[in-house]
């Protein structure tokens, strides 16, 4: 049975299915969603679905309140974060959770991956942040949904555009990442994990590891991003 | 040449495979068993066999007193440790062992692996036990039915509940794990390893590294069990 | 449509292919060239496009002087370090980049890789040099250009040579490795980082290892290079 | 051309491929050898040969005073160590040698692997012992011959059985393992390495973590091993 959101759902059931390729989730721990602006939904993968069972027509529609607008199955768990994320910053196509291990251990850890070279640098330019814990009463209330506000008030705080640093750690949890598409999202989990694990190996090696210098933070964005860049085709 | 336990020994072949597909085990360091209530017996791997040759006909069916009931291959050595866990704890249908690297570590160190973050708390809401080595007289005796007591001893101390704990480890030995199905047992000695794992870098990240805050280990356990969980279709 | 470079672009192609299935590289964070000493130009990889779409005939032709000679697509960001590198140093071949993750952790965290050993022994007599970063008005200006002028100063100043030692770390940035031919620079980025990986380990077991001894690292090189090597065919 | 080695070298090809499946060897650091007392001969990988190019009927068939009886191409430069233990010690039917990580890691360190837990236990009671790094004079000598020096005198010093302890480290080189056939010789070396990875892991976590007590070293030795064991079929 055909709708007006297969393609939708087929774009959702690629990026699921390319986090679980690049080997960033064990068995369902993660989901990707992907949106459309002007139907004002996303699709997103229903809850605790094996990999090998899930179909594109599994993929939920659902709207930036939470509604299921289309779709037999229950959304991820996380679904009202997404949907929060939507809501508030106009500009992401999708938006990918995991639970890689490096990522998660600098979110367990609570601390900032401090941006120590170049392939951090490539693609943001300054350290990936991790939002503190949630407060307790923003626990007990409407979880996801303030995952959401967690978000947000960490970007706030820490003066943070979305546009520029497209990944943060939640203290305790993991990462969420997103991006023009669904795709992007999922690339930039993969980037995420590879620089958490980087940074890993950087402090075994050497504990006072300093900070890149601004001069080739600022060098190494501008090849890959702005209107002077020169990388790619 | 078919028998009563015929989809007993298919589901314990079945879950030693999934063991050895998950990468938990090094040749036939490994054995998972399946119970059959009703019957009072279960099915598990015969000892020393490596995975390549196993047939699910080569399981062999033991009772809760360690004897064979069919079968023409000597069992698993530790066949004693889960007959004497099926024994005193009615409500788990399989049990797995492994000396997966994380978790074998863990025992080494003879720590608990404590709960940094919510992958732990999906689980379980208490750190994984690491039971204290055996005491010399234990280990001179039956060692191996004297392992499952060690572990019953370790939950009697800590209070904490089999249903709600679904594996420990033993000191300078490695895991045990169970649950509702042999299947289970496996998914919780690949959780187990995964939480292992993210500990380990977690504390190279940050040796002082707070507990999971209350608050959250009771949210996220209560996300996935419980009467109000909201995880999975 | 044939071209008199068609050889040279094989011959770079497949050191890319070779590079990505040693798992040295993640998405396009990596690349190759391959030199024609006669014609005086290199076969470097294109900018920015995934290894399963490359193709031998998108290899970009380039001369020491940095002008396009033949192919459609924009060469690696980092050409102009090839080709100063080819330029100043008549003897190599090829040469490779990758983000290799515990070569990169090494350059970030700004350290030579001690000798520790005769893996590292059987290839170079001397730590693995990492050049600091760069000066803040030369990153400013002709960047990958001055990459070159960085590498050279550093070989300089550490008087190595770089027909004896075929790699180097760009602090903060990631390695370089040439060779006689692409192949061998790629086999240089592998060996690179099988050391790097082991001198990390070795460091986390006694952060007070001592450097092979002289008389070690000598007789382990002369096994396989030098008049009497007896060290392969 | 049929030779009455033929059932040796395929022994020995087999066992060599297998190092690499096992993925212990990175390019050729590497060798196998499989021994034929009867004729006083051994097979043995030829020096420097990829492993997908190689054939049984490469492998190079060699006396205990280090001649070759048969076979076009020349042996492994480490083939006096294999002459010199075979001629020493008369139980053992092969020998094993690889560069493989974490065994590296120790002998760069310098350290023997304490014995910490029953996956080290169910196979030597002592801990791996290395071997300090030869004297100057001796390796200015006959280095490789010297190597099987090193190894009988760390023996002797440290009052080990070859037949009990079927490993070793060579300081700052790696190991050698050996057994009653080279692939009962593969199979030390991946033991090995699994123990090794298991003992950086146990160090990483608990720095002071004590050594396995006597009473399950013991215990776990004697359910493998010796007249009363009880794994295995």
């Amino acid at each position: 049975m055909s709708s007006k959101f297969d393609q939708l759902k087929q774009e959702c059931y690629d990026a699921n299915m390319e986090l679980n390729a690049l080997n960033l989730v064990v068995y369902t721990f993660g989901n990707v969603s992907a949106v459309d602006r002007k139907e004002q939904v996303f699709a997103i993968k229903p809850s605790g679905v094996p990999y090998e069972q899930l179909k594109p027509q599994d993929m939920v529609i659902v709207d930036f309140d939470n509604n299921s607008i289309e779709g037999n199955l229950r959304p991820s768990s996380d679904t009202k974060t997404h949907a929060y994320l939507y809501k508030h910053w106009p500009d992401i196509g999708g938006i990918a959770h995991t639970h890689a291990k490096y990522s998660v251990a600098w979110a367990q850890a609570q601390r900032d991956i401090p941006i120590f070279g170049t392939t951090h640098a490539d693609h943001l330019t300054t350290d990936i942040p991790c939002a503190p814990p949630m407060q307790d009463q923003l626990i007990a209330g409407n979880y996801e949904h303030n995952t959401g506000i967690q978000i947000l008030d960490c970007f706030k705080e820490k003066q943070l555009s979305y546009q520029e640093v497209e990944m943060v750690l939640i203290g305790n949890h993991g990462p969420f990442t997103w991006g023009a598409s669904a795709a992007k999202a999922v690339y930039n989990s993969k980037v995420l994990e590879v620089i958490a694990e980087m940074a890993v190996l950087t402090l075994q090696i050497n504990p006072d590891a300093p900070r890149l210098k601004e001069s080739l933070i600022k060098k190494h964005y501008e090849r890959k991003h702005g209107k002077n860049s020169y990388y790619g085709q």
